[in-house]
């Protein structure tokens, strides 16, 4: 049984977000970070619109991803999703703020199953995803 | 029983395309347009990493949201993705072009179901979607 | 605005489970009936085995979508399933019962999103479904 | 790099629906196996319908999961389904006899991705299955 380390779980959130350079032109900021668990939030700035003048999908898509990804990198091995199913509840136009947080459902060896909701400034759901994350036995070097 | 019109199905994804700034950030092509159909294109530029320095998941799901769009908006009313499901097969990275070719399966007065596939310059499968879109009863001035 | 009406609900929810032989072959027993909300359950039976000598994945499928069925049908409106997507999380054997819980959790005019927990007789989740209904004009009879 | 062994993979499906108590309830018939590939139907009947006479989305659903297991073992190692995501297009009812067509879009060392068709007997569509499979290292002793 592996116990969990929250301050390598830190690092390796913060390692990954600094290389990940879409995350940064999106503007993410992490919130916080836990065992399976990461919660991070963007503004909604004028390069996201679609053509309705509303935040383009892959924002909020993006963003969930983004959550899902370093909560999944929380338990230590690198892990890639494979599977991500996205339900859209409610636009959100410039100047609104979005946030994503990730949970961990369950765990194998192999596979993991997570859920984000992504919320607006006003904590409306914006959008909910449910993924399934393959884990590679890499473990990070950090 | 309506009639496609193509001539304005292009007007109507080109009219999309120009006020669609995410779309621009990512450098989309239109390719093709058709009843239910739409084929686009863009380049992976390094701003589309993640933090593995691969193509952020994102962007594959953003360039098939917006073929998804165009397609839909085809049949020539405003229509919205309200559940979309993305499966990736394959990795790719900066200089890549990948290219999303949506094609509509079903298509009842008020949902539509599309399947986007999303390939690189070698023609391999890089994901999966499959869609529901709403139609709203708007139909587009154009 | 509507006001929900528990005892129409009840009333719907009772009337469609009467007709419903597939849900009855399986061993449904309504627990509980709210706004948006139902839970059901059902013991598992040889005949629900697959291959493996556990339970098919399509019982605990239908369970799930009996009860989204019946906690959509609580709002009045005859609705139907567009879009199921289910992740499977624990097997389930001969002896078991297996519990399904669906809340909806955004409701618009013409669509609603859902979230379907199926657990087994200790609270373990089994599978975790998302789904998307089409709500049309049809009131129910009741 | 392995051969593929048709015979093997025969024995294999015809194995896992000797022993498929549902997939037997339901009536499923074996129609063709080959590699990542199966297709298999059964006719709806009285018991299989719900509360609105039409029939249940859990049959179309498990007719798919049946189809995507056998398809899925065709490749010699035990396989299972983690993710489905199924969308419906038609109704079907008493009478009628539908078919599931189960693909391999993507195979890796540990997962698979397959597309499941399922039909009605007049080849129109009646639902559209995505789904992920996780791939054991168990091989089937046939």
């Amino acid at each position: 049984m592996e116990t969990f380390d929250r301050t390598r779980a830190e690092k390796i959130v913060a390692h990954m977000m600094e290389k990940d350079e879409f995350s940064r032109w999106m503007g993410v900021e992490i919130l916080e970070v836990n065992e399976g668990y990461c919660k991070i939030s963007c503004p909604i700035k004028q390069e996201m619109l679609n053509g309705f003048s509303v935040t383009h999908g892959g924002i909020a898509f993006s963003l969930a991803d983004s959550a899902l990804a370093f909560s999944a990198a929380t338990y230590g091995r690198v892990s890639l999703a494979i599977e991500n199913s996205i339900s859209f509840t409610r636009k959100t136009v410039t100047g609104n703020k979005i946030t994503a947080e990730s949970n961990c459902l369950n765990l194998t060896h192999k596979t993991g199953l997570f859920e984000v909701k992504v919320l607006d400034q006003d904590n409306n759901l914006v959008a909910l995803m449910k993924a399934t994350v393959y884990r590679t036995s890499d473990e990070f070097p950090v």
